[in-house]
C-alpha cells in the first residue's frame, strides 16, 4: 500500500497508457489480418465511469479478440475493501469510494497451434469520503499465455520478453511475478494451470509511484512483443479436426476459470460492471468432453504435463 | 430443520431412489436412442464415499446426458455448515460432518428446439462428532426446463406434470417451489433466468420425514413423464446454422449459471467431490457472442422476454 504523503501516479496518465495500450494492440492484430477483419468500437458508460469495448471476430488469424478500457469509480464494500487492501486500510462500516482505470485483452486465435493470450494493466485507488488523496493505491496486471500445444520456444519466448521488461526495473520482479502468475492461474479442480504462464503482479505500490508507472508502461509495451511472433509462426500451421476439438477442450477450461476465479472478472459483475464487455474474455466457441484425459505420450498429454507441473522457461 | 427426537428417512431408501431415478431415466434416454448411443457407467470412489457417473454423448437425439449418483460423506466447514443451517444448529468451531446422496440429471439435446433439462434429488444430514442421530437432515431437488426456442405447451406440460406430483402433498408447494425455481436460476450479471423454469426445493425437512421422501420420490417420478415427451416431439423438427448458433450461445448461459452460480456444483467441488462427475453437466459445446441481444419480434427475442420476465404456465 502507499505509504502516506507519497502522491499518487496522476489518473490521466494512467488513462492515457490504458488508451495506448488499446490502439497498438488493436493496430498490431489488424495488421496481422490483413483485411480481413478489423475492431469494432463501442464506447459505453455506466453510472460511475465508462470506457471502450474494441472487439475483432471472425478473422483469418484470430477468431476473436477483446480489448477494452475502462474508467470506472464507486462503491467497495467493506468486505472487498478489507480483502483488497490485506486489512492495513481502515475501511470503516460503510467501505471506501475506488477508482480504478485499466486495459483488459484477450485474444483466442483460431488455429489451434497458436496460442490464446490475455494481458490486462490496472490501476486503483481507495478514497475516503471527503478526501482527494487515496488512503490505498496500487498497480495490478500481467500477462500470460494459453497454448492447447506446447511449443517451448513459444514459451520461452513470451517468458523472456516479459522478463526483460521486469529487470529494467527489479531483478526481483521476474521470478515473483512469474511464480505468482503460476500461483494465480490456477484451476483446483483439475489440478492444472490455465498455460503455461507470464508474470501477474497485484498490490503494487510504494513510495516510487513514477517508477511504478514506468513499469507498467514497459510492460504494457512488452505484450505485443512478447506474443505476436508467436501467431505469425503458427497461424498456418496445418490441423485437423483432433487439434481442433482439442482446442475447443482447452477453451472451456479457459471458460471455468474466468468464471469462477478471475478476480477482474468477479469484481467487474459485483460492481455493476458491463458484462458483455467483462465476458468478452469468453470465446467464441468451447467445448466439454467427459474424461477427457489425454492417452500418455500424445502432444495434447505434453502439455497437460506441463499444465500439473509448471517449468521455469528461462 | 429437522425437529429433535425425530427419526429421519433412513439413509437405503434415499440411496435406493438415487439408483431406480438413474436406471429409469438413463433407459428412457436410451429407448430415444434407439441403439444410435448408450449410457457408458464409470463406478468412482473418493476418500469419503463415491458413486456411478452415467454418461452418454454424440446420441441421435441426444449430444449429451450425465446422469449421477452419490453417496458421500466428510466434513463440512463452519461457515457453509452455518450457512447450510441458515444459523439454526450450533456448528461449533470445527465444523460438522455430513452425510449426503442424490441422483442428478443434465440432459442436452442435440436438436435446438428440444430443450435442455435439469433435475435432482438430494438427501442431507449433518451430525455430530459421535453422535449417529442427525443435528439436522433435509431433503433438496427439483427440476428445470432450458429452452432455446419458447414453446408455450412445453413449459406448460412440463410445469403441469411437476404441479400433479406438488399437490399429491402439499397445494402450496408448487406455487412456492416454481418462484423458487424462479429465484435461484438467475443470472444476475444478464438479467435472465436460465429457462422457463420448473420447481426447486432446498432445506425441506419437518416432522414427516416418510412424507417427505415420499414428496421427493413422485418429484423424481414425474421429470421422465415432464420431459421426454417434449423430445419427443421437438427432435426431428428441422432446424439451420442460425438455430444452431443460438443453441450454442444459450448453452453458453448455461455454463455461465453452473460455474458461477449453481450451489451444487460449488459445493460438490469445494469438498473434493470428483471433477469430472460433477461438470458433467457442461454441454459437449458452448458458445458466447460479443453483443448477443436477438433484433425485436424474432423467436429468439420472444424467449430472451420470458428469461427476462418469469411467467405462470399454468
Amino acid at each position: 500500500m502507499s505509504a502516506v504523503g507519497v502522491a499518487p501516479p496522476t489518473r490521466d496518465a494512467v488513462v492515457a497508457l490504458a488508451r495506448r495500450t488499446q490502439d497498438t494492440v488493436c493496430a498490431a492484430l489488424e495488421r496481422l489480418e490483413n483485411g480481413a477483419a478489423s475492431f469494432r468500437s463501442v464506447a459505453w458508460t455506466r453510472p460511475g465511469g465508462g470506457g471502450e469495448s474494441r472487439f475483432l471476430r471472425d478473422g483469418d488469424v484470430f477468431e476473436s479478440a477483446g480489448v477494452n478500457v475502462s474508467v470506472v469509480h464507486g462503491l467497495m464494500p467493506p468486505g472487498m475493501a478489507a480483502l483488497a487492501t490485506e486489512g492495513r486500510v481502515d475501511v470503516g462500516t460503510r467501505g471506501l469510494r475506488f477508482w480504478a482505470s485499466g486495459v483488459s485483452v484477450v485474444i483466442h486465435p483460431r488455429n489451434p497451434m497458436a496460442p490464446t493470450a490475455h494481458a490486462n494493466y490496472r490501476y486503483f485507488e481507495l478514497l475516503r469520503a471527503g478526501r482527494s488523496e487515496p488512503a490505498a493505491w496500487w498497480f495490478g496486471g500481467g500477462s500470460d499465455l494459453t497454448p492447447s500445444y506446447l511449443f517451448v520456444v513459444d514459451a520461452t519466448h513470451f517468458h523472456s520478453v516479459h522478463k526483460t521488461a521486469c529487470d529494467r526495473h527489479d531483478l526481483g520482479y521476474y521470478p515473483r511475478f512469474k511464480r505468482a502468475c503460476d500461483d494465480y492461474f490456477l484451476l483446483p479442480h483439475r489440478n492444472e494451470r490455465r498455460g503455461v504462464g507470464g508474470i501477474f503482479f497485484d498490490r503494487l505500490s510504494g513510495d516510487d509511484p513514477a517508477g511504478l508507472l514506468g513499469f507498467v508502461t514497459n510492460s504494457a509495451n512488452a505484450f505485443a512483443e512478447a506474443y505476436l511472433p508467436i501467431v505469425e509462426r503458427r497461424k498456418d500451421l496445418p490441423f485437423g479436426v483432433h487439434e481442433r476439438a482439442w482446442q475447443l477442450l482447452r477453451r472451456g477450461r479457459y471458460v471455468e476459470f474466468n468464471l469462477m476465479h478471475d478476480r477482474g472478472t468477479q469484481f467487474g459483475l459485483q460492481t455493476g460492471g458491463r458484462a458483455e464487455s467483462i465476458l468478452m474474455s469468453l470465446p467464441v466457441s468451447a467445448g466439454w468432453r467427459y474424461e477427457d484425459e489425454p492417452p500418455p505420450g500424445t502432444e495434447e498429454a505434453k502439455l497437460v504435463h506441463v499444465l500439473r507441473n509448471p517449468r521455469e522457461w528461462l
